[in-house]
């Protein structure tokens, strides 16, 4: 198992071949041994295959072309509506309408979600990581009717690959691992940690076609703005009010 | 390995032996293939193995025992510090320092805790997660010399199993899935789906030792209760502010 993450990759081009339901709900319900907060599981999965609700999702991912191109896509989201509803019914009074609790139930989320990933991985399926289910929570809100204290978290398209990829590079382990305490990285070091990474040739195409100097440039100025950041920091935050956390 | 998630459990008590250093790093190195944000893989990790840092880091976590008894304490840390730093050395104007940026790099790091968690218990290892890490973030903080930009998420401890416990129960994996969009939970639902978890003993012992009417009462008012989450959470607020995110 250890060989199936080590040789991974996101597979986002998938053949067009279901998931078998019993399959996917054993993987799924596998994920569920996950460690999760005192034992509350502050989760729940959507699963689509419907087309018309990919249709539906699809704008707020940007159109990307894994939501419609995927068998399933799975968007794990945190919830404390299901345990408050429990506390209701049994004379107790919930108090999980605040941010710890959010993050509390993210985290379990995204245990189960990754969980859910390397099994699937490890059964012949692909996945990819949709990170844009934070940028547009709303309409993921709207298309899958999630009510109060349910909060749309990460999103998993799933398939059999069509494309393998070459494997993305990754930093050297040794600079993310810190013995005792962090040690804080010097111009030098960051030089050694960031060589390879600069030194490919796809990066150095990336820089060329982005005209920008630097392929750090390339993040700052386009795939992860500042201002973009910002402003959807800003309507994180009034998603999660709305959806009574916070 | 399947099957390992199928049957495992958090383990609390460990063996008096070392996790190797060469085993440790290749566990971890894998996870670092889990997916990452942009490829910017925003987190670190803090390995601890020293006795005087597990007293450091114990009163953080509520003195519970598997700091100190764990041979290996692991804080994984979100982290844009590393990244904002290349940026500044390549003429680049990073825009990190905001909530989003914060909730990135925290999906991150728990993509690789997690998959660090299921590589280690495959490997006969057994992990436990502990959740004081963001209740206690600036003591945390503190004792591993976290700079700006870095912020522990959350920690795991590691070791050989000495007392494998009692599988834990978990909710029906059909009532955590929903087909196309959510699925409110009836009356009726919240029974079915909580009366096995209510029918055990232990937590039949659990509600009388707590002079509690029902479990749920035993969660809001002993152990996730209101005005503690509240307090959590502004202070939460209050130490990412300080880290540089928010």
């Amino acid at each position: 198992m250890i060989n199936t993450v080590k040789d991974r990759r996101t597979i986002r081009k998938y053949l067009q071949k279901d998931i078998p339901v019993d399959l996917l709900n054993d993987l799924l319900s596998t994920s569920f041994r996950a460690s999760t907060t005192g034992g509350m599981q502050l989760y729940s999965v959507i699963v689509t295959r419907d087309e018309a609700m990919k249709e539906a999702l699809s704008p707020a991912h940007f159109n990307q072309p894994m939501i419609k191109g995927a068998p399933v896509v799975l968007t794990f989201c945190a919830d404390f509506r299901r345990f408050t509803k429990w506390c209701e019914e049994r004379n107790a009074t919930p108090g999980y309408e605040n941010f710890m609790s959010f993050m509390n139930a993210a985290m379990d989320t995204l245990l189960v979600a990754q969980t859910f990933c390397t099994l699937a991985e490890e059964a012949g399926l692909g996945i990819c990581y949709i990170g844009t289910t934070t940028y547009n929570p709303q309409m993921i809100i709207d298309a899958l009717k999630l009510p109060e204290l349910v909060f749309p978290v990460t999103t998993i398209t799933v398939g059999y690959p069509e494309v393998v990829p070459a494997q993305q590079d990754r930093l050297p382990a040794e600079s993310l691992i810190h013995d005792e305490y962090y040690h804080d990285y010097t111009s030098q070091d960051i030089d050694s940690i960031y060589a390879y990474k600069e030194s490919l040739e796809d990066n150095k195409k990336f820089i060329a076609d982005n005209k920008k100097e630097t392929l750090a440039q390339v993040f700052t100025d386009i795939r992860y703005k500042k201002s973009d950041n910002e402003y959807m920091s800003e309507n994180l935050m009034k998603v999660l009010k709305k959806q009574g956390f916070v």
